[in-house]
């Protein structure tokens, strides 16, 4: 199945994405799990829907190295644990919507494909199989990252969680074997990256059963899983995520101040 | 005025703290201000209230080094512009809810009283004086740390990010100069550190300021402005932070395992 929330009338509504149609819902399937779920409220046709983050997460969970590309890239060491940094909701942007890149950002500005873990339990000391079980479904997440201000900064904050800067989605599919998937990363319609989701240093498993030890998950909580590689992108340009199984997250480039 | 939130048959519901009693609310008074507000909706007794904390953030900012005193002490630069960080939500707990420290944390194992300003409004690119307007009102939080955890790993995640490391309340205090009060953290009656709390290197509003630079701040977003001193704390203490004008924050600490 597939989730997504899409702008009806202003609101954020929930809906199951169909072929053609979305199916608007009365509730978060997240929250109402159960075995009817929540109520059909009405239905939108797919090519009117404005895609929102599919869903807004109580905590914005990021894993940094965690393919050894990039971990060989970045001449860092390989993680002997798992561990997780954050991400902040006022960079989330839909399916869709525009990456804005600041005026102010020189120097390398790069998205990253990453598989994304929804958490649908309220789980704490997880078991593998209780981590298994406690991921909802699966989405698709663009860790934009402006490299410059990455460097002269303490922490990620505007490098990476200024506005727009947190593309999410389209939605949320709960039938896939995420990690036998590949990832790819188009710029206009040409590939720029291509590596199979799975090859992780540790799995979204392994990381839920390790932070699980020390603190509680919740529904709704993501896990952005990381990237094997980045590539530059410039206003103009329209970015392509694909994951297979899951779909793809499109999102143009915009300069701030060009709203073209 | 004073805002908490306080536990009903399970619920959290607003309510507004006056001597003896707490009036309920119908909604956030966050984002239903207006004349008139949210409605009453019920009382409670104060004395039987089950804080909460006072709010859920979207964004739950941080600021590190902002006192000239912890930057000396940590033996690092001072800030020559505000940044910030990232704290998460699945620590937080109420005044009065236990901190519990967890069975496997060794070495120092520290309170922070830090002052928190509660966004009430939707800003960016916000001048100094509409930085002024967009605080909500002020509360107190206990930034929590595990030091061996905090040097061990790459991010704060369970050095300050565990369960229960991130006490917020009692309240939200909508009518005091928070920057002109004095901070003070005792441990079983004893006061173990007191400062002004308003001797910063940079003040909230010079940190929304610059944060709107990049991106939007969002009702019920909070903004932790960093601490001075920290003392250690065990289980079986008691852990007060004053600020005068606003409250203070009392959590006793538990060692995990031991809910005496």
């Amino acid at each position: 199945m597939r989730y997504a929330r899409v702008a009806v009338g202003g609101r954020a509504v929930w809906g199951r994405v169909g072929e053609r149609d979305i199916e608007l819902l009365s509730d978060s399937p997240i929250e109402a799990p159960g075995e009817k779920g929540p109520d059909v409220i009405g239905t939108l046709p797919r090519a009117a829907g404005v895609w929102l983050p599919p869903v807004v997460p109580p905590v914005f969970y990021a894993v940094g190295m965690n393919y050894a590309r990039h971990i060989a890239h970045a001449r860092a060491a390989t993680p002997d644990r798992p561990e997780v940094g954050y991400r902040a909701n006022n960079a989330l942007t839909g399916h869709g919507s525009a990456i804005v890149k600041p005026a102010g950002v020189e120097g390398r500005f790069e998205a990253e494909p990453e598989l994304v873990a929804v958490i649908g339990r309220t789980v704490r000391h997880a078991t593998r199989e209780e981590a298994r079980k406690s991921v909802f479904g699966w989405t698709i997440g663009n860790d934009v990252s402006a490299r410059t201000w990455q460097h002269q900064d303490r922490t990620f904050w505007r490098s990476k969680n200024s506005d727009t800067f947190k593309p999410m989605g389209p939605w949320i599919e709960t039938d896939v074997d995420a990690l036998a998937q590949t990832t790819t990363l188009s710029v206009n319609g040409e590939v720029r990256a291509e590596f199979p989701t799975g090859d992780m240093v540790f799995d979204p498993f392994d990381h839920i059963v390790e932070i699980t030890r020390h603190l509680t998950l919740h529904p709704g909580d993501v896990l952005w899983m990381g990237a094997e590689s980045a590539c530059h992108i410039e206003p103009g340009d329209t970015v392509d995520i694909a994951i297979s199984g899951i779909g793809v997250l499109s999102n143009p480039v915009l300069l701030e101040g060009n709203p073209a």
